[in-house]
C-alpha cells in the first residue's frame, strides 16, 4: 500500500475531479475545461465513475440499471471500489505517470456522499476500504458544483426530457430517490469540502456557465504553474 | 463488525463448506449429503460460490465468463467479497438463524487458495478484506476433497465431454490455467487445512464415492449431536 501511495505522489500529472448532485452541470464544465487545456497543448484524459475502463463499466451497469440487483450499501461500496481499483490501476495512474491531466466526472467523494451521507453507512466504512484499495490516493483538485436540491433536480429533469437516449445514459435508479436524500447528499458534499479544504473548490453552480468555467480555469492554471 | 460476528456465533444452524480443485467430486458429495440430511428431517440449503443470490450470481458471471473482463487479482478478491457479502447477508446468515444446515460448494477458502496461493496475492490481503466484510465468520466444518492434480483434471475433462450445457456451467476460464497453477492451488488448500484443523476435514478424493460419503456423514452427525 505504502509503495503505491508513494508512486502516486511522485506522478507528474494532475488529477482533477468534479463532484456534485444531479443537474449541477459537471459534464458541461468538464468538456469546456478539457477544450481549454487541449488548446494549451496539454494532454487531457476525460473519464468518469463508476466506470472509465471496460471492467469498471461492467460494474457501472450492475449499479445503475434498474434490474442490476438489490445491492446492500456495503456491497455497493465494495463494487464501487472494485471499479475504482481497476480505474486507478489501468487508466488514472498510468496517465498521471505520463504527465497527463486526468479529469474525472465523480470519484471517491461520490461514494462518501451517496453511500455514507446519503444511505447512512458509516463514513469510516468508506474511508477504510479506500485506504485498503487505494492507499492515500486523492485528487489534486476537486471542484464541487453546489446547487440547491430543487434547482438541480429541475435541471436534471430538463435534460431527461431531451431524448430517450440521454435518459438511458443517466442514472435511472437515482430518479426514485426523494428530496430528503438529495438534501443529505448536498450536505455531505459540503461537509467533505469543509474537511478537505486543501483540495476542494466549492462553486455556486447556479452562476452562469462561463463565469464558473473562468474560476475553474484560473484554479487549474494556478496548480499547473 | 463485532455485532455481526456475535450474531453469527449465536446461530443455531450448521454451516458446511466443500473445497477442492477441479474434478474432486464436490457436487456429488454435496448432493448425497443433502439427501441424507433431508431423510433425517433436517432443513438443508444447498448453495455455491461465487453466487448463491441473484446479485452474487451476476458477479459470478463477470468472473467466470471468458469475456467478463481482465480483472486484476485485487479486483477479483473485491468482487468475490462483494458477492460473499450479499450471499452471507441474504442467504447464509438468515438460514443459519432459522436453524438450517447450509452446505456451500466453495466459500472463502477458495479465494484464499485461488487468488492468494494460486495467483500470488498476499494471504493477508484476502484475510484483511474477509475481516472487514464478514468479521470472524467461518464455516463450522470444511471438507477438503484432496486429489492429485493430474487425476482431478482428467476427471474434470471427462465431465466436460459429457455435454455442452455442462461445459458452459463449469468455470471455462480455469481450463486455461496450467498444471503448476493447479499444484499451487492444491498445496494452498492443504496449508489452509493444516492452519485450521478445528474446522477442516481433509479427504482423499481418489477413494470411492460411498466411502467418502460415509466419512462425511459421520463427521456431520458428530457436529449435530
Amino acid at each position: 500500500m505504502a509503495k503505491g501511495a508513494r508512486q502516486f505522489l511522485m506522478s507528474k500529472g494532475l488529477f482533477i475531479t468534479f463532484e456534485g448532485g444531479e443537474g449541477a452541470g459537471k459534464t458541461t464544465q468538464i468538456k469546456k475545461l478539457a477544450g481549454y487545456l487541449q488548446s494549451k497543448n496539454k494532454k487531457v484524459v476525460i473519464t468518469r465513475e463508476p466506470g472509465g475502463t471496460p471492467e469498471a463499466e461492467k460494474i457501472r451497469d450492475l449499479l445503475v440499471q434498474r434490474d442490476g440487483g438489490n445491492w446492500s450499501p456495503e456491497a455497493e461500496v465494495l463494487l464501487l471500489y472494485t471499479a475504482r481499483q481497476m480505474h486507478a490501476q489501468d487508466l488514472i495512474k498510468p496517465a498521471l505517470k505520463q504527465g497527463k491531466i486526468v479529469v474525472s466526472d465523480r470519484f471517491a467523494d461520490s461514494t462518501r456522499a451517496y453511500q455514507s451521507y446519503g444511505h447512512g453507512l458509516p463514513l469510516e466504512y468508506v474511508n477504510n476500504i479506500h485506504a485498503f484499495v487505494l492507499g492515500n490516493m486523492e485528487p489534486d483538485i476537486t471542484f464541487l458544483l453546489d446547487i440547491p436540491v430543487e434547482e438541480g433536480l429541475k435541471r436534471s429533469k430538463g435534460h431527461l426530457q431531451k431524448s430517450k437516449d440521454e435518459r438511458e445514459q443517466t442514472e435511472d435508479r437515482f430518479e426514485g430517490l426523494d428530496i430528503s436524500f438529495h438534501k443529505k447528499l448536498r450536505e455531505g458534499f459540503l461537509e467533505l469540502a469543509k474537511a478537505n479544504p486543501e483540495r476542494f473548490v466549492v462553486l455556486d453552480a447556479t452562476r452562469d456557465i462561463d463565469t464558473l468555467q473562468e474560476t475553474i480555469r484560473k484554479k487549474v492554471d494556478e496548480k499547473l504553474n
